[in-house]
């Protein structure tokens, strides 16, 4: 699912370009740092960006630039190993410096071009660099799945392999693609942290359309993943839609056209989420967390995301420990109301906690641990919470929580 | 601090015994896993117990003993290994019989009895090997410093060593003494988290008065650490006041014996919070957080928890790493309206962010890479933020996270 798209599956109208400017040491992830994405004709945008009180400049400019050209985006320039944030004046000149560079070479107008970073904060961005990048990326653009590749690989920091993803729907009879990309293995929590990730479609969509689609599919994907709970500075989720397909243009945010967009939008979303998650820092399981009979939806999401979040399950779950006990412990936390005298749990698919048949009242249930112990050594660990009090449900997604973790941490810089 | 007390500083009135009734693995922190702690007459009782939805049995039947003698409780049975927590119906009737038993042995009410137990939850505690330690451990009470030393260490479990501290103070020209023990290493969060503490005084207080010492003295100390954000079931912090001292009875939340008293009690409570911290799960350094210039104190608190709570700030207090970045990130998304622009961090001593001279805009401050990493590998780092956005302050205190942490709690049960 992760695979790199063919050219069959890229959408029409796009160009990639990456290099390396220098601004990443050569690690695992190699050396690419900088990418350029451009679509051939302006194309409809929309965005989400951290909620973060902290927002890094290129953040700033590309919410104010997506605010005023959301029908005539025409090019993304992204660097990783430098945030761009907390540097002073000097960060909002740069990414200003970045997008109108960008804009000279590609002829168009500023407010055409996103720009974002990734990486450490606080040190000032060696933007001379990507300026002196910039012509060869532009005519390095290519449209090709070698081009695709670049650019998946020059937004990694501490990935261990990137992310992508495509699917395609047919919309009055023509194929519409969608490709994408993430990246971010640390500092990922709901609400858009540490993490990258860019859409193109050549599917035709308003604007207004397109933000919907986006916020909802959004909602079930990237803001329901955690890792450690850190959120960052510089989260973007970007997608343009340049309409090159030729299918007919989705202008109301109902129908089966917008129906199946959706469905492909967030099959895409939903594959680079799970990738992000799958390649945690340090990570080794992931483990998808269903919370049913909560008050509500979104008190199902709040129990599900403090498992999510607690450092003890994630250990147990390092471990293949089946540990359940931890998990009531962290839903008995959320500050949600349940009777944890009636709760229900299931771990790795064999229900470890719930009322003995003929009984009423939950208790721990005979458990073969040699056995449990080898299911959580599987990649998939499933958790399943049944609150019984009410009709509420939610799924997050997370990992594990390893030695390694720590390790990759304890020395980002040094 | 953390030093066992003389007998010259024990609390007068007070016995002490522990034991072996094979709940624990026996490991590095000895066999011992059941304890008694008896007051020749009856004693003021205040506690404050967890604030978990799962709140296990004897945290139930303890929170109704207290609220039914609170001037008259004489004895609090312990046992590690085994919280006694989730395991059904079975469960509270371990923790009555456990009081019934005691009470009998000691010729008292079932009432004055207090019951904790820490441990692995929702394996059926077996409560007959408490049952039948208990008369040798009535046979074995003894007012000494070893007897005290025994009981710190029958409450570990995954802590490295005992936590003890003990303070006086002078009420009417009478000496009066305090001591404490406390145990908790992992699941440690504001909210009473797995931690047992038991102080022993022999002032003279009514238990109203006690009760809101207690509680003043617990939003300052206890209620300001967090090892891993995890909370548990089975929390407990009990004071017991006999009045052997002779000293004069304290009856008023204000005056200069209720000062004295608190004082008194707030150091024994903060020496057992920081060390609870510094015997965190893994810990290596003790990290105090400071936020100043908060829009409230409770504003600040917030963000000062959330800084607590962050593990990539925790991860690079254990590399020894000055990523200030992850401090001003993680006060970001506290939820605490401030301007990133103006705020100032210092670590370790060190100012790394804030505007340099003559300028106004907070940035990046020179730094010497080399002096600021040793300076991190000190026991003690000190983190202040000033987010100049008020006058609110709040000090919280935790540890840092490695790997270690993770190597415990992977493996916990196996």
């Amino acid at each position: 699912m992760s695979d790199l798209p063919s050219a069959r599956a890229l959408p029409r109208g796009f160009r990639f370009a990456a290099a390396s400017a220098g601004l990443k040491k050569r690690g695992h992830t190699g050396s690419l740092d900088v990418a350029l994405i451009v679509s051939d004709t302006p194309a409809s945008a929309a965005a989400v960006f951290t909620q973060n009180l902290v927002q890094a400049p290129p953040v700033i400019l590309s919410r104010a630039h997506v605010h005023a050209s959301p029908d005539a985006m025409r090019a993304v320039i992204v660097n990783s190993g430098n945030a761009n944030c907390s540097v002073g004046p000097g960060g909002m000149a740069a990414s200003r410096a970045t997008a109108e560079h960008v804009a000279k070479i590609l002829g168009c107008r500023v407010k055409q071009v996103v720009v974002c970073s990734t990486g450490v904060i606080g040190v000032p961005l060696p933007v001379e660099r990507i300026l002196k990048a910039a012509p060869g990326l532009a005519a390095a653009l290519e449209f090709s799945p070698s081009a695709f590749d670049g650019l998946t690989r020059a937004i990694m920091t501490t990935d261990t392999r990137p992310k992508r993803a495509s699917a395609n729907c047919s919309i009055g009879g023509q194929t519409v693609r969608i490709a994408g990309c993430a990246k971010g293995a640390g500092m990922i929590h709901p609400n858009m942290a540490t993490m990258l990730s860019f859409v193109v479609t050549d599917a035709a969509v308003a604007p207004n359309i397109l933000d919907r689609a986006l916020r909802e599919v959004v909602g079930r994907t990237f803001n329901c993943i955690t890792v450690d709970g850190d959120s960052s500075t510089n989260d973007t989720l970007l997608v343009l839609a340049n309409g090159a397909s030729g299918a007919r243009k989705i202008t109301r945010a109902n129908g089966g056209d917008y129906t199946k967009f959706v469905a492909a939008l967030e099959n895409v979303c939903h594959v680079l989420a799970i990738g992000i998650v799958a390649d945690g820092e340090g990570a080794t399981h992931v483990v998808e967390i269903e919370v049913r009979g909560a008050p509500s939806d979104r008190a199902a999401k709040q129990v599900a995301q403090t498992i999510a979040g607690s450092s003890l399950v994630k250990t147990a779950i390092a471990g293949a420990d089946p540990n359940w006990g931890r998990i009531l412990a962290a839903a008995g936390r959320a500050g949600v109301p349940f009777n944890p005298d009636h709760a229900e749990i299931w771990l790795g698919g064999m229900k470890m906690y719930g009322p003995p048949k003929g009984e009423t009242h939950s208790l721990a249930l005979p458990l073969d641990e040699r056995a449990a112990h080898r299911r959580l050594l599987e990649k998939n660990v499933p958790i399943i919470v049944d609150l019984h009090h009410g009709r509420g449900t939610a799924r997050v997604w997370t990992c594990d929580f390893t030695q390694e973790y720590v390790h990759i941490n304890a020395s980002y810089r040094t």
